[in-house]
């Protein structure tokens, strides 16, 4: 069996570039680092890598994790800046013995040593929607914090080895130095490959209270589908959420099991995820929660269509 | 019911002063702040602060963080420079809803913007261990990195109000911009008021591979006395680690549940830890591991008296 599953719309190129390489006896490590390099070269996509949107300063500043799940090899950088493909850092920076999780500069004289090229991952268009949030929050029409759409992903190869990656620009106009949960282990992310992994995306403040994706390992782990993990796990964070602080922001999480299964939960609407396996070719579903419960139906062309057209419209500044 | 629980000898003066405020009904918030400040500021502690030791560019880079059990507020930062209590500064922090981990330049721009006053933390002894150290490097006669003694905290006050805090200079030599577990939730820290908090020190890297605070806390959801729970929680990590790595670095555990009853398990000889509740005064305290469990053993005078010469002697540049 292999299997690669992803949030988000946007992760579907990839996760069908690191499928060839799967279905091939690729290995679990290196078909997840070309899945999520593909969404962070892809300028389209405001969250991550390259056209990634900048923090207040504006500033690209990117967080990203890698981890092995049979060595428990983590690696990591967050609030890195100028560097095309995070993901890469953070997986060279797994087969470290300590200094694994470096952050700002120290992260980027790292890279640099290690031959990473700098890019100016700052686009034309990420500028404008920089501008023209500057006059929309300053007109009080929008609040600054909107947009947090982390790529994630668990992938499983033939050999049985699992992985978790992240890739992410964080929060939209962000306070310089801010860091989500995209590079916290637990949080952002988590796999065993005798069990399985999972990894999140919503608002890192909150997904980090509950150490989520831990918890939806640990759950599997008892014996839980990855379906039934995820909305139990979502479910659970939210109530606890509520009840201490009157509010739970974004949780959405994805997961699969070393067997091939998958699930997903969110507490939003419109959560779009993309997965494949040995039994599946790539599709782009769409989710919503029904008492509790999430249900998954595959995106229409029309859907697809419309999706790519917003993405790749025209932006002028305001 | 009141308590404090922290890692090592050197958190004994903080939880004593921290003592008095719990004893009239102080709150554990201010409680553990002033608990971890008294570390911060101890000049002889080599590990937290003021004094504590450089990363290899001989720049002190400290982490904290801070954790509210009632609401699940957690602000912390990371390889932040010369300001004198980052603990303070990630209590600040978690009063944020959004912008709560801020890492190097943008905590030290937070920090300032918020009042903080900038401090030189390199310290003219910490220098010259920095400077000892590049040079038994260089004769390749120790490791570069050894020492990591963070100070973490769990807190209990008489209104049932949970807390949990650390601070450290991290890893001696690290690489720039290195994090350890200290300020990532789930593996530094954890508390739920309902239930309880853990705080680790060791080396964060292989700490985080566990999740292990927040199993800690899980573990005493589910019943299990602070006791019994640090001890699976660090015998089953470490298990872990050794089959999937071959080896597990150093695991030391402290928790304490919302009864005030306490536990403390470490994979390492001579940890020290201090504790104080409404049943016993300020009391240090040695543990040990036979058959995978940890014996307590009150600290002698003549080792508390060691202690203090040892951080206090004079000390030469080789």
């Amino acid at each position: 069996m292999w299997g690669i599953i992803a949030t988000w719309r946007m992760a579907v190129e990839g996760i069908s570039e690191a499928s060839e390489l799967l279905e091939n006896h690729g290995d679990a490590g290196a078909a997840i680092e070309t899945a999520i390099r593909a969404v962070e070269d892809f300028e389209y996509y405001k969250s991550v890598g390259y056209g990634g949107l900048p923090n207040e300063n504006m500033e690209v500043e990117l967080d990203a994790a890698f981890m092995d799940g049979d060595t428990f090899d983590i690696g990591a950088v967050a609030a890195i800046k100028d560097f095309a493909n995070p993901v890469s850092i953070a997986k060279r920076l797994s087969k470290e013995k300590v200094n694994c999780l470096l952050v700002g500069e120290g992260a980027e004289k790292f890279a640099h040593q290690e031959g990473f090229e700098r890019k100016n991952m700052l686009t034309k268009r990420a500028k404008i929607h920089y501008k023209n949030r500057v006059k929309e929050v300053q007109n009080q029409t929008i609040k600054p914090y909107a947009g947090h759409d982390t790529v994630g992903m668990v992938c499983l190869d033939m050999n049985g080895k699992m992985t978790s990656a992240t890739s992410t620009s964080g929060l939209f106009m962000k306070k310089k130095g801010r860091v989500g949960d995209s590079p916290i282990v637990g949080s952002g992310f988590y796999v065993d490959s005798h069990v399985g992994g999972a990894s999140a995306t919503g608002l890192g403040e909150d997904l980090m209270k509950g150490c989520i994706s831990y918890e939806i390992v640990r759950l599997m782990k008892e014996g839980m589908h990855p379906q039934a993990a995820c909305e139990k796990a979502v479910n659970d964070l939210e109530k606890t959420l509520i009840e201490r602080r009157g509010s739970a922001g974004d949780l959405s999480l994805i997961a699969m099991n070393n067997k091939g299964e998958w699930g997903v939960a969110t507490n939003i609407e419109g959560f779009s995820f993309a997965v494949a396996t040995a039994l599946q070719k790539p599709i782009v579903y769409l989710t919503k929660r029904v008492d509790g419960k999430c249900q998954h139906e595959e995106a229409s062309q029309e859907w697809l269509d419309n999706y790519m057209k917003t993405r790749m419209a025209p932006l002028e500044e305001k």
